[in-house]
């Protein structure tokens, strides 16, 4: 039974240790569970709002950790708006404190990605079969390209994109993925649809058409999703615009896998703190990674 | 002895639980005492910044809500500025998830009233033969509308509430109280006077007068306090505004029990969320409510 | 060991206290280290923001700190931009509760000064024959005061003050310190070099020149370091504004200790706190004070 489904949601295996949410780009949801993940391992947190931290100040990003550092702590969950930023910082300290990458700019989210790959075994059972469709803003979404990288790893032999061609980042297929313009044409016979979240500014930088056209063309709607196979699931990392990437009546449907993708997030960073916590992370070796361990 | 207290002020009945304190309407107070209750009664709390969360991405409340219950999270404090709003999430949530309705537009306040009601039955003993009166903003105020249920409730044979007629719902006596718009007659003989905090923008919509005149006719003084009974005490839920709705000789006078309120409100706080959690809760029976049980 | 080198950092020494934060001045880096030092101490921690708290509802200082105070809260860590706040609510609460002065206004910040006798006496063994400076926004600084005051508590021989003279008190001898405005002659020979930090606000107020000019003067170059004496060390209470008060190859360089600082920070943040909530803190006895009992 996991912690999550205990009459004690609780376990010791970070009592003692702090854990600073870092979090220099809003984000409710995703620094939720960290501390949610973070509490059930019996870990001290502390949450460095950084609309009115020393970086507010002038201080670098490096300062602020170097202090904080200091101060004896153990872990960093970093989210930032800058790509590359917890690279930066993972590279500045000292062996024993751990960094988590909660999200940095367009480049990476790795737990987001790591939550949809156990997920996503959860209900397939294995990656070697299997078609993948990531649709929506395939250029911005650090979602999408942690998602590219961890279904290619693994071994999906087909991954497709699906975006109008302004949010198609040039040479996609370069990172193994095949690129459609037309959702119907890429949905035909997959096995797991993510869908992603498309912010609402691109409109303004006339890079897609209106939302009513929008969800016309890339919506995911019950009429679409029969194109898909017929037990493929559909996933989409949160928070939804219903109505604009999908249609009420999908995100709430028998196939909706979205609500499971939360549950499971909570589960895979819980996982991801022990494990780095224990140093016994072996990144080098895929073979032993989080995912595979813990499915 | 309570829990407040101990030496060490903490019980372990809500180990391993995840409170969840969703705040939509700012109020450092409630929010505050709230957390305290939770944290005495050993639970993880997760203070979730509204401002910031994933409804102001347009994410609707109940969406928040689905995600959150995903994380398995165990109880809702929910504040909102539409009536109405935690009984929503409860009608939408599996019935293990507890839900508290910390004040909802200008519909309810229930945890206010039943540290109030507390408060009074420590006060006076029983509800049988009290005179109570409530002074101020009854239009707008969730915390009147649930204190008059509560008294009614309980018993108490005459509610008055006093206000100017721009500040009284239409038809009030419906409720059961007596209307006063002279302050001095509803005072006559009451043994509980309950003053309510006046917003000050009330005073652009142009529904009262001045400050000064406000405080003139409606607000309380050791003058007008001598028209209660001797041993009347006086309550306000706070924040108080001195010199508007209340004389500073009054609110640290010593018949003023605003104090013993706050005290109050942890304990009942407490109270509520070791029920509701123990799914001991038996609302439809009034004779086991919460309040006399506590008493 | 100190508790923060430990595997598990936690002593139950204030386990079931609850300690409030109460930042009516936005500090991070402050706020954080009580956090974690109270988190440390086993203590519940209550962030309390002032942004939205009711003191913004025109609620009095008083008022805030009755409220608090009356749901059985322990301890108050408080900033606030008004000099004496600290003070004025030590002198308004009963004796149970205790009050810790986290910075009011340009008065005194007690516990940074603490850390940094710590962090001296950790270095230089004793106060006895030492040489010290402090150097930049003397007037300004409620950390220069409360160093001033140490270090002539402890028995420092030579104090000094380097600044602009617009930037110093008037009559700043009267502190028992010597002023300097040539930095150069005021590095002369020191033991210990404080930097303060420079508000870039300042600079509008036309009381300093450019941030060239005052780096020139004024800023801690490694060939100003050369003037004091070979093991003279560097301090800084953070956050640092490198290239204007600082040059980065003195501030991470050999004699700097200022990440220490930050470290000693917590440990004597944890045992201040853990002093006055046993109540043993006999501040009126210099020779029994935390500072030489925990060096």
């Amino acid at each position: 039974m996991s912690v999550g489904e205990r009459e004690i949601k609780k376990v010791p295996l970070l009592r003692g240790k702090t854990v600073v949410n870092l979090f220099f780009e809003s984000s409710t949801r995703t620094r939720t569970t960290f501390e949610i993940a973070a509490k059930r391992l019996s870990a001290d947190v502390i949450n460095v709002d950084t609309r009115v931290s020393a970086t507010n100040k002038g201080e670098s990003l490096l300062d602020t950790i170097r202090n904080l550092e200091a101060m004896h702590t153990d872990l960093f969950v970093i989210r930032h708006s800058k790509s590359g930023a917890a690279y930066l910082v993972a590279q500045h300290v000292p062996p024993h404190v751990r960094i988590i990458n909660a999200g940095d700019g367009s480049h990476a989210h790795p737990t987001q990605a790591m939550l949809d790959m156990f997920t996503i075994r959860r209900y397939k059972g294995s990656f070697e079969n299997l078609k993948v469709a990531i649709v929506g803003d395939i250029l911005h979404s650090r979602v999408a390209r942690s998602q590219t990288h961890a279904l290619t790893t693994l071994g999906v032999p087909e991954v497709r994109v699906i975006a109008p061609r302004t949010l198609l980042p040039t040479a996609v297929e370069r990172l193994g993925v095949h690129a459609y313009t037309d959702m119907r044409a890429g949905l035909e016979g997959v096995d797991v649809i993510i869908m992603l979240r498309l912010q609402r500014e691109r409109m303004q930088g006339a890079r897609i058409p209106s939302e009513q056209e929008f969800f016309n063309l890339y919506g995911l709607t019950a009429d679409k999703l029969r194109l898909a196979n017929k037990d493929a699931i559909v996933m989409h990392p949160g928070p939804m615009n219903r109505g604009l990437e999908i249609d009420s009546a999908v995100a709430d449907g028998p196939q909706s896998v979205i609500l499971p993708q939360v549950t499971n997030g909570i589960a895979v960073r819980m996982a991801v703190m022990a494990i780095i916590m224990a140093g016994k992370a072996k990144l080098e070796k895929p073979e032993q990674s989080s995912i595979r361990k813990h499915a």
